[in-house]
């Protein structure tokens, strides 16, 4: 391997990276101070440009209850100005149309159906038997569990992760054990990593009725960054579900399409989805939700597992009924990249900063995602798709 | 809805959008100018801390055969130095310890297997007879089609994507075409389909043998941004794979777990894969790839498409075979955001920038994912996963 | 179309169909009369032979608590002989030498996890507003609905069909439905489907808060007769898991392979599963399954249903581990075809016939087709799968 | 383990057997002679009732091209009258209440689409190097390869089965190889099984470029018996469509419902298939596939695979259009089971004895199943799905 560029963060170690690599442009235009405590290693930056795109939504209120179910507790319009971090040409002015023509349609509605993240431990048994017998066990302790966390004194813990269930599923000797949280205004991946850990062993292991040959804190069954079918439909983070009634007068006028077009495209897609063996069904889910991760300090590995989608249109009188249900928004307004400096102004923006907003946030990138979603279908659906090779063709760039 | 902003990326208009939204912190620093063109109503930026990972990687050279082909007409080791766009405490310096495990056990092997991408339109019939029709017409007339391409002087045409194969799927009176192209250096959304529309409005249309009620430019069999068993198995982008053996000394020495631990926590994992319906095998790849689409100026939204994975481990004498498969690493070095300032020296670093240099950047992505995949995974697979636990809680802060 | 047949069972309708149809053959061998209300239009017969295999299990004896929780109770060796109705060579040969290496193993352990059965309704409703709204409502009316049953003096109902819980799943404006049930002894779909008919339209209908457009019985969520994700993971019938742990000797002596090499094939094998886009990961266990359900007079069309399986393999001390899970073994003993005179005598040599032995029945069926796993598995994994090549050289016939 | 019962098939063990099991009913009334040589300890037999319903369809003939290309050669209508050995009460009048809706409409149409089967054999390699290579060859050697077989004298060869392409699929030191076949008028699993093992064992091992740790003649991706996305949309046996054209009037008159209300049921089935992880998007194709495949003596294993299906449905001027996609029916007019006495009999029924007749039989039992499909689905859409319930609940019997 080449020479070992040093590993510190301070501003020598930085500065001889810089120097051994030859990097004196754009990368190293800023002051990497806030930045040093993100990652190892850091040596410069990204920029990307932000673009904004104003939204009318009707947002719920939420709260949690004791048992963790989310409670709406009020609802009203907000308008909202959306930053999206990408570069890719037509789509800012395309979910802006979107939102154009909801807005002309009296707006988006969205609501916040669920919130739980998990991490899936293995204990591998014996056998089946043992394997079953601990499953059960865990089963019946979940309370004591939740209890035991509550009142621990481990330095490890994290009291904003709350166990809500264990769900146990055997195969072979192994007994996955899908330990649910709720994490408050973060996403969470770090605090019930810990708190699994502790459950692990300091409760489990120490207490089981049956051998365990080995604990893995994750094997697979968690969901972590990686679509699943059982996040798809249970739910990894927000679940949210964003919907919108377009007239005939907003289509044909904003979106220059008609109810029967977009029908017709809404059902083709979705036997072209279940034809290619597409999990979700929807248009273009993943740009709009890459764009406001990038913006907002999201974790960016989460974006295909947020993008899971599940959209649906139908004609109604009057027009057509689009909706859009997001099992697993991982989204966060605390914590992670949401404290640096750009994404905290952004989130700022949006009136989404900090504790207590993390349910509002996660409906708005719902409501963006339904706004692209309907503009780019009417794009699609408009006689060959002309106007969807239009955006591509005028806007796009000739060489991507 | 709110007082509609300027929509122009004019100094004026920026302004006053800054000025209207209240901006005037981290994210107004810097100059747009650069950025005007990447997305309408550009209005500030986001900046990404990037931190760095060496790594030694036995790197293929390929070329494109006549036929569309990827052929291997070289392989020579090279150090990279990779830029990592994120802000997981713990993910860079996990990914260099993975990376030099494997530098002391030979290094990385990549390869790049094919080239395809793909954009699918579907023509909806009068019935299933005339879709099948349409589609025996369509497959035998693709070597005419690409021929019309390259000789057709229509102005919204990219010399760049050129047809390779057309594959058909009647469902009901659907035919869906799978129109597969290479697009060169680009990832290519934009040229495929310019062609893809010559394609369905100036030959099909035209001349098909049967009666086309509706033509539509994309039907969601096209994968684009949206994970499928399709491109899982037949690659969107560039497939490439990834390997290393890994010796038991440096499997004890710089991981920490021996090759043992490693292989139960690969049986585990992917039992737990498929118990929970997950479509990647894999441990944690869309984190490094975001990581580095992130500093280079690929497209976020396709980081859950490039992220499908197909990982393995096994053990071999003196140590442990692993390896990944990625089937769609959607990568480009030119065109959309790879030609913005950072994105182009980050590019620059790994020698990866312009024409010329897809393939090798395509094998560097696999290279470092496979890094952090072997470093993750021996972390889980210590003891109780402590090592996993260790890194999360010394390094993820503690609201996160 | 061709001139009418009669339709009615009666003898004469009955021959007249025979004479109109030219039908005198070994179809018509057979007195109709014990099949008269098995189906409409019944004309003749098919005949299937019948191979028997003998196993030794350890089986589980279970009741259902209260809650719906399956419970073991006790535990005891069992020797059984298995009836397999099918025409494939080698399969009653093969399943036979698995059970036998088995039963020089220490013999099969079965264990029976849990017991639901689901009719998945859907209310489409205004909007997913209102579609959330009636999710809810019935999420919190589950006890009641379980009484209103229990009590009701509709003359549809049936007493076996006893609600366990309803989970609900919001698309859009769709408010799915997925009422789960125990059904005593019988596979249960008509029961269920009768009791879920009176809740949707005497329990949800006249109280539900919201209006509902349209209620529908079934709208694809329950997993009647096609395999899903849903019910691979949660269960449909019985869920069962198998286990066996055979020893090097006996893998030697009477499968003429050895641990490795079959750790080796189930490492392939599982890794191709993967790469096929298989739900399922397991060998052939759809082979014996139905022919213990063409036997036993189960439910054909819950052959694909009921094979949904999760197979593992491991090394251990001095042999290998194998086990099976069937999420949804759709099993009965009373009731639909079991009541027809081979059915009973078949499930009468499995002492299996009646009430009270649809877990043991359940549990059979499990070792059983562990036994073919097993033995076919050892064949496939010799060198270059010679023994599976000659299993089907020899037996196999030359034109199948 | 109990006593051993003796194995062979002759009368005396046969005897043996049934006298040790206490058999001497239905199960033992008739002469197995005709049975000795479809299974091993052949012993007793199983009776399953026949109905039949009669049919009118148009259907293609077809023959295969020096390619393997199904060619449709003709197409004339044909009155039918299937087979259907079952117990399900209601399904009979269902199936034929359906065909007489389509009738009234203007009949079936189907179209058999390709005709491929799969054995993939998987090479071990030292690494994902080899197996490239060794891909690479392989993909070069099909036309000698088949040559190979062709000119060959081994004396294990099927002259039936062609070899067509070989798909090669590398994932880590796996290399899959998708042999991919025509099997004349049999399903094939076992002639292809030989010349697979030849291929494997006279033509790669010998020659492959590099060396092959383990050949496994089947690791999973061969889709036998289990139900994979790569055989749902690539086939395995026979790709049929059928469709139907239903009017307005045999909707109201024979159905009882309207073009409107089976849209939105489809729209709903669609939606909650994919919200369950369902592969097929269709009804209960697998009551009709059962129910032909018992009568006529197919592999009853494959059941849950040949059931795979993609149906669509939509309103069209006077009517709606509705389909189905099988894309794979393992089906054969000869070997296995259909040289069975009663499967003769009822294949002489179909006029789909013996060879020639596979293409005929694939799409009858095609069109077979959308009868059922309609009717059902029918029955479902009516307000409450009250008809559905009445099916069940006038037929269905109180205990099932």
């Amino acid at each position: 391997m080449a020479d070992r560029l040093p590993r510190k963060n301070d501003p020598a170690s930085i500065g001889a990276r810089r120097e051994a690599l030859g990097l004196d442009g754009a990368v190293t235009a800023a002051d990497l101070a806030p930045y040093a405590k993100s990652a190892e290693t850091v040596t410069g930056m990204a920029v990307l440009p932000v673009s904004v795109a104003q939204l009318r939504v009707s947002l719920g209120e939420y709260g949690l209850s004791e048992d963790g179910d989310v409670v709406e507790t009020g609802r009203a319009e907000h308008d909202v100005t959306v930053p999206l971090a990408h570069t890719e040409g037509g789509l800012t002015a395309s979910l802006q149309r979107g939102a154009k023509a909801v807005d002309l349609s009296g707006g988006f509605r969205t609501y916040v159906v669920a919130d739980r993240i998990t991490r899936a431990s293995c204990f591998i048994c014996c056998d089946a038997g043992d394997a079953l017998t601990l499953a059960r066990w865990i089963g019946e302790r979940v309370d004591e569990m939740r209890e035991f966390l509550r009142t621990s004194d481990l330095a490890e813990l994290s009291r904003y992760a709350v166990l809500r269930e264990a769900k146990t599923h055997v195969v072979g000797p192994m007994c996955h054990v899908l330990w649910r949280w709720t994490t408050g205004d973060a996403v969470g991946p770090n605090m019930m990593t810990r708190n699994a850990y502790a459950l692990n062993m300091a409760y489990v292991l120490p207490n089981a009725p049956v051998p365990i040959e080995r604990a893995l804190l994750e094997a697979n069954m968690g969901g972590d960054k990686k679509p699943s079918f059982e996040f798809f439909q249970s739910g990894h983070g927000k679940t949210v579900i964003a919907e919108a009634t377009l007239t005939d007068e907003a289509l044909s006028r904003v979106l220059r399409t008609t109810a029967a077009d977009l029908e017709a495209l809404s059902w083709a897609g979705t036997h072209g989805a279940v034809a290619s063996g597409m999990q979700s069904v929807a248009f273009t889910p993943a740009s709009a939700i890459a764009a406001i991760f990038a913006a907002t300090g999201q974790d960016l590995g989460m974006v295909g597992t947020s993008s899971m989608a599940h959209g649906t249109g139908r004609r109604v009188d009057g027009g057509l009924q689009a909706s859009i249900r997001f099992p697993g928004l991982e989204v966060g307004t605390v914590g992670g990249g949401t404290t640096l400096p750009t994404a905290r102004e952004w989130l700022a923006l949006l009136r989404c900063e900090g504790p207590g907003k993390v349910y509002r946030f996660a409906q708005i990138v719902a409501a963006a995602a339904l706004a692209l979603e309907i503009s780019a279908s009417a794009a699609m659906a408009s006689a060959g798709s002309e106007n969807f090779f239009r955006a591509h063709f005028e806007r796009g760039g000739s060489r991507s």
